[in-house]
């Protein structure tokens, strides 16, 4: 049995963007049923959950008493278990697993800089003066990703657990200019959004804060 | 064989702190020889470097024939096929894989932030004040993180891949107040650092700089 914890409750702006996403998203490509525990602020610091998961995030995840922490992990594990999310052959399973840490450690820290400037503290003075080199430092590299997404459907040759992450990751760009003047990246973020298991995830993921 | 890539010529510095020596201390450890490419930005910008790394960064690394690219997926590559690095066993496996991922996206982004305000542009008007913000953002990690280096010697049981992945992020703190603050994190920076296999790794990274 697998099972994920989610978040309690959740500020409307960050529902749909929360981490568990992307494992309900993983976990419903490769059709694995599981059960969400929903945890408050308060119970992710209690002892409990921090010897599950040591940052007191969302989500943990446990599969037959092995437990994991950090999406990325989580999702290179369920790939690890259904072959669909991550492919045998060696130069293709290569690659994927060097998107899923692309997108982790060189997309998403970017995006994640040019939130905080754009939309969590845009008001904020340090944030006003940052805001051009924020913009410039994501610019460079989703154009680089822009220019390998060129007449590529996915980031390898079939849908995989990268784009599942690189997808989570640039979802947060929003409704900004940043993410419309580079049109492959829409397209392809549309392109992995309209997948079913996207879907289903987003809609049990939402279901508990209707 | 294994090839990888590393900057042809590096700021002073820069020297000893770069992405290569994640991924030469990972084959150290694992006792795999290696060759090393020289690359100037130049070549990096180049169509055929590009194909190897889309992100035109350091290291590239290819085992024959196969290309990966990303420090996090090196490493977790090299420890796939050693062993040394990532247990068998099932939940020693799931923890290393995820405080892989851990080092790369919760620990990295904040480290970096600190860095950027603290070493890269301390000058500039926007970092200073930004400056409490990022070492507050650091902190809130750091200190979850020497909670769990509390009583124990490495991230799980025995060194692992994980290891090389969080002291490669943790030593960019440098000598900074926040960073000797955490005598937790720096003991086991430092008990990782000691380790023989990182010390032979510097030693071939510098020798490309002296």
């Amino acid at each position: 049995m697998i099972r994920i914890s989610a978040f309690k409750s959740l500020d409307p702006m960050a529902q749909g963007f929360t981490r568990d996403v992307s494992v309900r998203w993983a976990l419903e490509e490769s059709e694995l049923s599981y059960e969400t525990v929903l945890v408050s602020a308060e119970e992710r610091k209690s002892e409990s959950y921090i010897q599950k998961h040591p940052f007191s995030q969302i989500p943990a995840y446990e599969d037959n008493g092995i437990n994991f922490f950090e999406s990325g992990a989580i999702v290179l594990h369920i790939a690890e278990k259904s072959v669909l999310l991550l492919p045998k052959e060696s130069q293709a399973r290569a690659s994927v697993q060097s998107w899923m840490f692309a997108a982790m450690n060189t997309i998403d820290p970017v995006v994640k800089n040019f939130e905080q400037v754009e939309y969590f503290t845009p008001d904020e003075e340090w944030a006003r003066l940052r805001k051009a080199g924020a913009i410039e430092a994501a610019q460079r590299r989703l154009s680089q990703l822009a220019n390998h997404l060129q007449n590529r459907e996915y980031l390898v040759d079939q849908f995989s657990a990268a784009d599942i992450l690189m997808t989570m990751s640039l979802r947060n760009l929003g409704p900004s200019d940043l993410f419309m003047m580079l049109p492959a990246i829409v397209t392809y973020v549309q392109r992995c959004e309209a997948r079913p298991a996207f879907q289903k995830a987003m809609a049990k993921h939402m279901a508990s804060y209707s």
